[in-house]
């Protein structure tokens, strides 16, 4: 696994670095940034570091988030790393759609099964596998790990933790597009990677997947009530429903005023990074 | 004057806006964007806010402050608005270069003297006049100013405040161009908004005025030593020897990695913030 360094400029005391590595998993270069905090005082006595693992939303790269959320300061203050993959698979050799909410950077993080889509569009395992233990080789990373996200990488966030208890310490989510199932975002990805058989659906539904969950994750939704994706695509009271039917507690907050950009996710970062430290720095 | 509300975002429970308006001064459609601090608190006791003038570097718009630098954050906690001019004239009419570093996106803060750009180039009386002028009038503003930049636009930062002490409390700046008479950016932009007469040009360099101020407003400046700029453009060692041949106290802070981009920024607008707050708030 070779890592190219494409960029390194220091931020808080830390480093923002983006890197290009060939993915194996997806079969084309990918691009990642990654934010490591100050090291010089932890390395006495702590030198690995836990990492939160940011996915994005639809149209954006990894530069987006480290850019727009000022997440940097929490980060390099709590000593948590932060792992900011792109949204999926790139190149001209990858399929693509003429529309902004399918294919390239649309990749829904789960794993295509049907044609163009199959061969490159993996990102639930590059994201689950692949991305932590190229990162976790090659950086002062001690394996614990929090996943995030914004709208589309709010689902990713929320699926990738709520089927993978045992890898994830906690889980949290910006506006996060809750029942894809039944959403046109959503019902268009799916039906074109997943196929139309909608209980195939079912393993990429935070939703649904809530209802089976027997490991309850700590889990921290936000949602803006001035979203305008908020009735028709994000529907985070039927995950809530779910939740509650299940039993599984989950903290959704509804802020008033706040709409679907990153000055929304800017305004409350520090909220969430504050909530995954409880559980990553934890002895 | 008619402003036109572009867009209007919730942030930090304050609310950044971006606006259109038609300037005389440049004869020119313009953008700007404000960012106004929570309210709610603070109308019993003062309902007036004072403001921090941010002007941006080459190639920039209102946007890049407004998305990147964090500031919102600080400007919400300490109630100071943020007032964000676009970095020059724009539009079809308004003359051009194809070149990053002239003409469009890179106006300077000058009243330029020359054909093709004196007509519209007048960036110095839209940022000291025309601007305040207009939120003043439309926003609740009490008046006092600060201003702050980055590169291009810490050189007209330092040149505002320096020849208009009556006008700002205090003058900050990351990496600005400290003494554009004497590098490639400055005397090319000079040469041709303002001819090659060099005697000319000394209204608008800071380490020129500073010799010559006579009221001495509180100046602090960052500057990354990692900065790729440093030497061949921003040469603040000329500015820091001319202030302290004119006995005028500046604070020039230089900060070991840092680099030209918005991550140092990020990292240091709080404590720039702070310093405007100690001057814009005081009884």
């Amino acid at each position: 696994m070779t890592l190219e360094l494409v960029s390194s400029t220091k931020a808080f005391d830390g480093v923002q670095q983006r890197y290009r590595h060939f993915s194996e998993t997806l079969d084309c270069t990918m691009h990642f940034a990654i934010f490591l905090p100050p090291m010089a005082e932890r390395m006495d006595r702590e030198p690995q570091l836990p990492a939160l693992y940011w996915l994005s939303g639809l149209t954006c790269t990894d530069e987006n988030f480290s850019q727009k959320a000022g997440a940097q300061r929490m980060a390099a203050e709590l000593g948590i790393a932060l792992v900011i993959p792109d949204t999926s698979p790139r190149g001209e050799q990858v399929a693509d759609d003429e529309n902004y909410d399918l294919g390239q950077g649309a990749g829904f993080y789960l794993n295509a099964t049907r044609d163009p889509w199959q061969h490159h569009y993996r990102m639930y395992d590059y994201v689950l596998e692949e991305l932590p233990a190229l990162v976790e080789q090659q950086f002062p990373l001690n394996g614990r790990r929090a996943i995030a996200g914004h709208s589309m990488g709010g689902h990713g966030a929320l699926v990738l933790g709520l089927r993978n208890p045992d890898r994830f310490s906690s889980i949290s989510a910006f506006s996060p597009i809750c029942n894809p199932s039944d959403c046109p975002w959503g019902e268009k990805a799916f039906s074109s990677y997943l196929g139309t058989k909608r209980e195939e659906w079912e393993a990429y539904d935070a939703s649904r997947l809530i209802e089976g969950a027997t490991e309850h994750l700590p889990i921290l939704i936000s949602q803006g009530d001035d979203d305008e994706f908020l009735q028709r695509e994000l529907k985070p009271q039927v995950l809530q429903a779910a939740a509650e039917a299940a039993d599984y507690p989950v903290k959704i907050e509804h802020h008033a005023g706040y709409d679907h950009s990153y000055y929304f996710i800017a305004t409350f970062i520090e909220q969430h990074l504050r909530f995954h430290a409880d559980f990553l720095l934890k002895p």
